[in-house]
């Protein structure tokens, strides 16, 4: 039995010494690489926190202390070391563990995480919640340092500085976010990372004065003196946090050891820890952006199953075609431009591309101001990435009626990310940002030509919205608003975008049946009158809208308002995601739980034939 | 005819001599204060900027140069200046001229402002199409130090830093947002204060070595040598930033100059510069918060016209009392402890009062891991600025259904402060969050009685939103989700919060004229089945909803989609503000403009009756 296999919690990792630490991380890396390949997952920024989990566990008891982890798909060793090693394999696959920190999988886990920036706000609430209820557990926020260019993440910095409350904040420094750091704040941390001997100078000092509080007290002025002549001070401790590193995130000892004396300085304190994407894994190591988050892959080479073609993909090439000829267009991504497929316009358009940081905010206020003076901005980003900046959206480009493009990724179900990555709403709240117009491709064609709509034919903003992955069987070309894909005479099934795959599917099993389904399909779903949709039910009598959005704000919800105009008496079924919330599975488990497949469609369409309340 | 009467445009500040812009300084002061005294507006913050608006025309042209005013509260003297001044007595008056920077206004007013924290990044987004267009303008932010406590704005430097565009950053720092700083940030800019000593250095420096740029920039390695001696190196220049300051806000000569000098080094510069809010004005300069926003004073002694109960008011004893009896209740402001009638609060219960500076994210995410420790956090903010949050309040909240309450003041029309303020969103986009509880009061008594319902007898998340302002004729206490106010047999009018006031007034005129309408009052709209709504319908066969809130989401949209589940015929108008964009004026003017009024609800009822659509 391994050493991994017998730790079932923090107590357990507490118990080890030094050489079987050693052999524990060793068993750790080798899990997260073979375990990997099969599942998928984040390999590479795992691999760079195996130490700093363990030594958190060699300092915290996770099952009453609070250890908050920022974006937290850094978390599978943390998972590994708390009762969840048996279950490994069954990470990011339905009905399996999440790939991210999830109160409902262990009190472990502190808090839900998967938007970047928010841990420190949140250890700050818990730690009000803690002084103010007169408990005594320990909080801690990891936070990685392209999270820390995220604006909430200085917000909470700003504000846990000046608490006073005691609580730890690890800034986990791999130099690299998801893609290479931009913009000020990594220049700050770059330039911390000269000054290794004030952490030195430091634990000498503190040693020297730990258990005479009275007179460390008396000898703050003189530490202070000390402190502006051996580095220069810094953001951190100039907002008043007790700034402690950098500090060799591989070195196990060292880490355990910064980490108590930060936690037993019962104030706020960050420290700076140095940590190595990918750690141990030559391939991972070699080219940590390329295994930050992956599909299967082949454990020894490092060789990743091949992908097929995605909507991001078609996206970028069909981006650079419309740059070559219009030296307006700008590209803004928020540290994705792997994902959102912007790297060929980064290298081939270099001075029109802007990677900002993960700071959607920051990126939708300046699209603003370019589109106002003459630009024409397209903000590549992740359906559930957008919401950070709503307020922008319609302060800072809908109220002047400002052109900007968003090409809104990952729209709808994601999959295997779970809860906090599903593009489930979107298109409510994008749907609420006045002059808004809204685009809904169903395959590669109909990307091209409705970004070319999204460009040209809007002139308030605009958004296209497209899904991770590639197209289904349908690969034909109808942007028009409505359009009817396929006639007939029983139902109406109304879709759009790559939902509409299905809809053909269920209007093929419905025809085995006997049954004439007609197919309505929506290109551009805002603004939209729906007037075919409603001439379709007004000779069905029956209506299905499918949809992987969540029910408020849904289209089938704008059909049903439509339709009150009419006077006219039809039965129906809104297919959708509910309230918005759904686990992490592969996109088809997920259309089946929740119940907006061919299967479902076909279903509640005999349902409605067979209820005869038309 | 006075100096200011001549000026029309930034040229014409430029071609004042010393004396006569002392004597414009002086003209634009009383101006301010005669004038606010009459229309209302903010008084103390226009007050501070006076020399400092003066100093950017005479440095910029703002009909071609960018200046990007954040919040945008303060550019009443810039309006002075850019042709308005025979306007200003309109000033925030429905037809009038607006309070805030308005393109449409002006070209002079670069970009549109109301909400905090976005200038920077505005800023940059026009620097880049500057520089991308090959064109030669200057561009220039004004942000105050409140703003700066917003995440955005540092996501702003952060990005314009790295930038190298050539841009200046004005921190105009009066050591008070509208509320008294909070957090790190305010101290960093306290440490600042303390450094006068580097401007003058600077100044002499960049004298020396201005005509020789070669030489300069050979010398730059030395200037970064002295830099490190003479101050702390400070955050700006960590980032990237040319920092230059602090200069007396009052003393235009220097002021002008330290400008002149930041455009000319083509570079992003940040410079920071002393005001005194109220300045010369004795009254808002003793109490500058009392006179940040105020309605109409009496010029000399500075009293204001006595205001009516209000719900914020009324929010903030209640509060209190739930407080006394439950020691888990906190409450939580974003620098508006005053408009959202918190005060008290602060003062009897400080250790639960959080002030966390304009930084609505934060506040929602901290809300969260106080709520998932046990804690009852209450965020009292306005619905305009709760925007901000929304990403905050479906990750950190929603999706572990955590018990937080959103006290949503300044929901739906807001009255003087225009398009950027409009409480018009929120229904909608707090409706897309999945578990959210919306509670909406009509009056006091059923906020004191919703906020109760809010806070013990809900699982989620939970709002509850009420005007600005205070009640209307309606006093009574019906919290029952839905309430038949009135039977009637030819009509039912929805309705809920104050806005029942004109669904009441309009039932009394249709009674003169022998129609009898039934209203349906509303009290928590979500969830919400409308049971009694239908029913009630299906009896009269007409429907009028009347709210304050975008279409989008609206109550009235909900209700026709509840109603396509049964078989009936109806006819029906919804009464909203239709995309939300609703300029200034009094609240009566605006539901009057928006036709949401009993005038409009009369009109639209005999329309119905009339047209027999039934």
């Amino acid at each position: 039995m391994s050493i991994l296999e017998q730790i079932k919690t923090s107590n357990d990792v507490k118990k080890l010494n030094e050489r079987e630490l050693s052999v524990l991380c060793e068993e750790i890396r080798k899990t997260l690489v073979t375990s990997l390949a099969k599942t998928g997952g984040h390999l590479a920024s795992n691999l760079g926190v195996v130490e700093l989990s363990v030594a958190l566990h060699r300092v915290y008891d996770s099952s009453r202390d609070r250890i908050v982890f920022d974006v937290g798909h850094q978390s599978y060793t943390h998972k590994l070391l708390t009762g969840r090693y048996e279950q490994f394999p069954t990470l990011r696959q339905f009905g399996g563990i999440s790939g991210f920190p999830k109160p409902y999988e262990a009190d472990d886990d502190a808090f839900i995480a998967g938007h970047a920036s928010n841990s420190v706000s949140v250890a700050l609430g818990m730690a009000h919640a803690r002084t103010l209820s007169k408990q005594d557990y320990d909080i801690v926020a990891v936070i990685g340092d392209g999270a820390m260019t995220g604006g909430l993440s200085f917000e909470g910095l700003s504000n846990a500085a000046q608490s006073g409350e005691a609580m730890v904040v690890i800034l986990n420094d791999n130099n690299m976010s998801i893609a290479e750091n931009v913009g000020g704040t990594s220049k700050m941390l770059q330039s911390m990372r000269i000054k290794p001997a004030y952490l030195n100078f430091k634990r000498r000092y503190r040693r020297l004065f730990s258990h005479l509080p009275a007179l460390y007290r008396f000898n703050h002025g003189i530490k202070e003196w000390f402190k502006s002549h051996l580095i220069l001070s810094n953001m951190f401790s100039e907002m008043g946090f007790e700034y402690l590193g950098p500090v060799d995130g591989h070195d196990l000892k060292a880490l355990e050891n910064v980490i108590r004396w930060a936690r037993d300085m019962r104030r706020p304190v960050l420290v700076h820890v140095l940590t190595r994407k990918g750690k141990g894994c030559s391939f991972a190591e070699k080219d940590p952006e390329k295994y930050h988050g992956v599909g299967p892959f082949d454990p020894i080479s490092g060789e990743l199953a091949e992908e097929g073609e995605t909507f991001a993909a078609r996206f970028g090439k069909a981006l650079c075609s419309f740059a070559e000829k219009d030296e307006k267009i700008t590209a803004i991504t928020a540290a994705m431009a792997g994902g959102t497929g912007l790297e060929d316009f980064a290298s081939r358009f270099p001075s029109r591309f802007f990677d900002i940081g993960i700071a959607e905010e920051h990126a939708a206020a300046m699209a603003g101001g370019m589109a106002k003076q003459g630009l024409l901005p397209v903000f590549a980003v992740y359906s559930t990435f957008l919401q950070r900046a709503y307020d922008m959206l319609i302060h800072d480009i809908s109220l002047q009626h400002l052109h900007a493009v968003f090409a809104v990724d990952r729209a709808g179900l994601v999959g295997r990310d779970g809860e906090t990555h599903q593009g489930s709403f979107d298109l409510s709240y994008l749907s609420s940002v006045p002059g808004m117009s809204i685009y809904c491709p169903a395959s590669f064609s109909e990307l091209e030509s409705m970004l070319d709509m999204a460009l040209y034919d809007c002139d308030g903003p605009a958004a296209i919205r497209y899904p991770r992955g590639g197209e289904g069987v349908y690969h034909s070309n109808h942007c028009e608003t409505e359009y009817v894909l396929r006639s007939g005479s029983d139902i109406t099934i109304v879709s759009y975008g790559v939902m509409i795959n299905e809809a053909l599917e269920a209007a093929d099993r419905l025809k085995e049946e006997g049954i004439s389904a007609e197919i309505v399909k929506l290109g551009r779903v805002r603004p939209n009158g729906f007037e075919t949709v409603c001439e379709s039910v007004r000779n069905t009598g029956r209506l299905i809208v499918t949809e992987d959005v969540c029910a408020f704000g849904s289209v089938g919800a704008q059909i049903l308002a439509a339709l009150a105009s009419r006077p006219l008496a039809f039965s129906f079924r809104l297919l959708n995601l509910g309230d918005g919330i759904v686990p992490h599975g592969s996109v088809s488990e997920l259309r089946r739980f929740c119940g907006i497949d061919a299967k479902a469609i076909v279903s509640r369409a005999k349902e409605l034939l067979a209820g005869g309340d038309k």
